[in-house]
């Protein structure tokens, strides 16, 4: 009979909201390829301990931006910015320090190793010879030959496995698939997720079949929020990993605090925080431990703030698992 | 002191939109450098007559959709999709005509002679050797060594200049020069209009210059129509050019009696008609001479529907230049 909401009401009402996001999603596409695709390579990388070697530890990378679908056959769409970047320098320094990679990013997006690249590098790199043959032009060279050479390093040795999506409802149904293949891994798991996730959706059913009519005026749209996933993630599909969530804001004054405020709700190991103008200069990593302000090295004009932000994380991370396996030893004692 | 608005006021609040349009939106890029580079490639193909060489005919191809920022520091925006096949193809054939084109496209869209390519080219076509030397897969060698190939002979002929947008400011804005630099070309100068452009904007000043908070719940967002500057292309920009401009609707019903409103609203020379899931099985191109329907030849695997509909269009486009000049010369007789 109170005027408040329970906090059980609240619980309630949020289980359902995630509920009816899933269930009103449209089907993601070779659902059961991928799902055995993913299971295969954790496998992989969780068999080797019988040999001596230690177990490797996987992260899953999210990158880039989702887009929120504003007509069912698909028209108008809104998108999140983002190119990628991070995602794809950050999946470089983690396999450098020994991690198995699951790279779930946006189609089209920055690649792995190919950061210095231009945007369409078979067009910009390349040329044609007189003889009608083709080669990589004498300044693009050693880019393009460390781009491909690397990325298939990585691919050959399965430590690297892409995963892409396009839509708020692929992004969402895939990190779910990939929460509940690592949960066996407990502490060994990671997730890094520098996606830039849509805060508003359309849901499904109540979304225009046909395209919007522009004759009819000004369009109001009407958007609701897209249920907190992060919170499921932490609770329900990997409760023992590792999570590193992002925060981006064009406004440095609520930057710090909202990304504070991220990591007690979702109870997160690291929330990221960024702001969108200095965002590949610096970034401040917010634990419970206090603010690491994590710098690009200025006297190296080729270094970039991921190199030092996946050391801190890697470093994190490993504590996190002696703290987590010596507390497992302790009460089973 | 009548109800209605009459055809004054409605022409005398339009010139206004389309000024608030213009005065609103943040600034070109290199608006100058580009503005040197299309009269440079115009002036190349307009000067061809003294060597007894017929003048070449320019069409400007604009492909793939453009944005609208929700955010003057943009994270979010609304999209229209569009992967530029269309525009692509219809480049290669218009090429093939003889035509010089100006391919103005959304950046990342699909190239002219890319089409049958994978979406990351470097990545899924290109391996690496035990000398960690790149080659080209055997499977992809001839469709990789063709688009390169192709593509290069084409910017070293000098007849395809390559210009980009990404939001609907920035291809309006570039459109507008276009049309002014082409405008003495008279009947020669053809639009073939394909990007899938933005119905709907929120003015620049009007937008929010910090990202929008996801906290204060659902949202509701009020976007204004765009001036449909078809209108403006046709009636000022370059009156004499010969137009072409696409519908793309999901629904079929309301398609062809929007294609035939379109041709006569903006005094169009043609509308080409599209329905979302056919398109690239069959067009309707509506004129004021009737409707044509164009379909991909379906014995050949390879085919598209591109390559009919560029030969009528260039067969329409020299049936108007005779026209064009005859009703001249019968004038200032």
């Amino acid at each position: 009979m109170g005027s408040g909401r329970s906090t059980e009401d609240f619980e309630e009402s949020f289980v359902t909201e995630v509920k009816n996001f899933f269930d009103s999603a449209p089907p993601l596409k070779d659902r059961s390829v991928t799902n055995e695709k993913l299971k295969e390579f954790i496998k992989q990388h969780s068999h080797a301990a019988g040999d001596g070697i230690i177990e490797r530890k996987i992260v899953c990378i999210t990158s880039g931006g989702t887009t929120v679908p504003l007509e069912q056959r698909c028209v108008r769409y809104i998108d999140n910015f983002s190119s990628g970047h991070r995602g794809a320098a950050s999946t470089e320094y983690f396999l450098k320090a020994g991690y198995a990679v699951i790279f779930l990013h946006r189609r089209g997006t920055c690649q792995p190793y190919c950061r210095s690249l231009p945007d369409d590098p078979l067009l910009e790199c390349f040329e044609s010879t007189k003889s009608s043959k083709i080669q990589v032009q004498q300044s693009q060279a050693e880019a393009v030959t460390k781009a491909i050479t690397d990325h298939y390093a990585a691919i050959e040795a399965g430590v690297l496995l892409k995963l892409r999506f396009t839509t708020i409802f692929e992004y969402l149904q895939l990190l779910q698939m990939i929460g509940a293949a690592l949960k066996d891994l407990g502490p060994r798991a990671m997730f890094y997720l520098a996606a830039a996730v849509s805060d508003f959706y359309v849901p499904w059913e109540s979304m225009a079949e046909h395209k919007i009519q522009s004759a009819g005026g000004p369009l109001n749209m009407h958007l609701v929020q897209v249920p907190k996933m992060l919170s499921v993630l932490r609770k329900e599909w990997a409760p023992r990993a590792f999570g590193i969530s992002f925060k981006l804001e064009t406004d440095i004054q609520i930057l710090l605090e909202k990304a504070s405020t991220a990591l007690k709700k979702y109870n997160m190991h690291a929330v990221v925080a960024n702001e969108l103008e200095t965002r590949k200069e610096e970034v401040t990593v917010v634990t419970s431990n206090g603010n690491f302000c994590i710098r690009r090295d200025k006297s190296d004009a080729g270094s970039d703030v991921e190199s030092p932000l996946i050391q801190l994380l890697v470093n994190m991370h490993t504590t996190y698992i002696r703290e987590n396996l010596q507390s497992r030893a302790a009460s089973s004692q």
